[in-house]
């Protein structure tokens, strides 16, 4: 079987590279030179046009922005597709966008898989959470490829076309709003009634790892921030929104589902961009950029 | 070192139970006689009153309800402590209460830390995180017997007087966020766009929890209690407050803090309490019970 993958950022990259470590061959196409270079470090073969690309390969991994470019990208190799061809969306495109191009692809011969893809840039070597929906069966066709992409248990087919998009929409729901609690606790320990005592923020985040109650992986990653720098004075407090926690939240609001937290979470986000935000949203940004490499403003 | 548990419930056997694991010998004293026999069946040897108990011990252990349970604590013991005992209260004080006592009884000879305890039910056998403040000296005089009563690496001084018990309520504040951010997701995931499909919440958070960023052991109890049942049909949706969470909304409103996740949290719960609340304040209610022992409304 052999896996071509369209756009090679961070995460294209390391999803292509883990199945070449797996001993899949990989074909690769992304619009930026650089991206293919690195790539082809990677021991993915790096293509100049999707198009010559996609017929060489039985399962197309599209790994782009949500929106137009996945449809852009479709509309280029729907001609030029082997016949039953697998097409899988990695991104994080709206449920309802992978629902209607399933059927698309269906109607072309083609199996469609939306796939969300938790994990961030430690998925290249510790692998990646997979959220699988679409065809049974093309699912179970690509399930080798997917345990070499995925952490070990990390691969689920959860339901049909759509709801491995909808099941990450969800995650990332759940992810700005723990984001949210840790950085306020942390601002809080700051700059609340001890503020004169400077309490190890970093400490104390390490301590909370081991053996209390609100230990996760983000907040490892916490610690990590912390551990570099408390005071956090060259960092901007701004965070963007993606499209996945305002699609939830209109998700919610359609089926009448109060989900309060996370429509806060999504304020202190807006609030954040308007005002230049605070310690606490500097915290949500560089724990953004640890996991999964988004930009964060240097002051 | 002899060290005497007042408050034998859950939190305070379990405390015991680690120290005698230890090889530490451990008195132990609670008014319901039921709680007794259950710590000394641990190797807790319990006694009938506080009394003839606490000169007994160098270090005392308190774990009793935060307030006025604690003062009437010390008052009955301060007259039979021995001399340079060091008292250590584990339970959920205010810290302003803990910094007033940690006064009195320095004026009065003793130390006095003040110490957060969190892990719940499963620190018993996992070891607790234990966040200590107060005398230094004492902290290092009690250190190998908090080592065993904590988890690998989960025991750190982290201030002085009430810092133990103010890292413990900002993380409480952060846990009211937290379990809200998951509950509200998984009724998401029930009464959304996909209710139609039944997705497996069962499965979708035990894949959550390998390689995605959102893993956490409350993901993993989360796990635990919907593997049990999806449907929470007899299941209360009240969740209580308890003092810590509406202690850290006071204290950044103090000193100004926005803090917007955690006060939404603290109004959901209010908002439980009055109406019933949903499906999403059931996981909330059986996550407390799955890991503080805290008791839910079975309908």
């Amino acid at each position: 079987m052999i896996m071509a993958v369209i756009g090679l950022g961070r995460m294209g990259a390391a999803i292509g590279y883990r199945a070449v470590q797996a001993g899949y061959q990989v074909l690769g196409y992304d619009m930026n030179a650089d991206a293919c270079n690195h790539a082809q470090e990677l021991g993915i073969q790096p293509y100049h046009t999707m198009s010559s690309m996609v017929g060489s390969a039985q399962v197309i991994w599209i790994m782009v922005p949500a929106g137009n470019p996945v449809d852009n990208v479709l509309q280029e190799i729907i001609p030029h597709l082997m016949p039953g061809a697998i097409v899988i969306d990695g991104g994080n495109s709206k449920f309802s966008d992978s629902i209607a191009r399933a059927k698309m692809m269906h109607n072309k011969g083609f199996a469609y898989l939306d796939c969300g893809t938790s994990g961030g840039v430690y998925g290249k070597e510790k692998g990646f959470c997979l959220m699988v929906g679409g065809d049974l069966r093309a699912y179970q066709t690509v399930m080798p490829l997917l345990k070499a992409i995925a952490a070990p248990d990390g691969v689920a087919h959860v339901g049909p076309s759509g709801a491995g998009h909808y099941v990450k929409m969800v995650h990332n729901a759940i992810e700005y709003a723990m984001l949210d609690a840790y950085a306020q606790g942390f601002q809080l320990l700051k700059e609340g009634s001890f503020a004169q005592y400077n309490l190890d923020l970093a400490r104390i985040s390490d301590l909370w790892n081991h053996g209390a109650v609100i230990r996760s992986w983000i907040l490892e990653l916490t610690h990590t921030v912390l551990a570099r720098d408390q005071k956090l004075e060259h960092v901007g407090g701004q965070v963007e929104q993606t499209g996945t926690g305002r699609w939830a939240l209109e998700d919610a609001h359609g089926h009448n589902i109060p989900v309060p937290i996370i429509e806060q979470s999504i304020k202190t986000r807006d609030w954040s961009m308007a005002t230049g935000g605070n310690y606490a949203t500097k915290i949500v940004a560089l724990l953004r950029n640890a996991f999964g490499g988004h930009t964060f403003i240097k002051k």
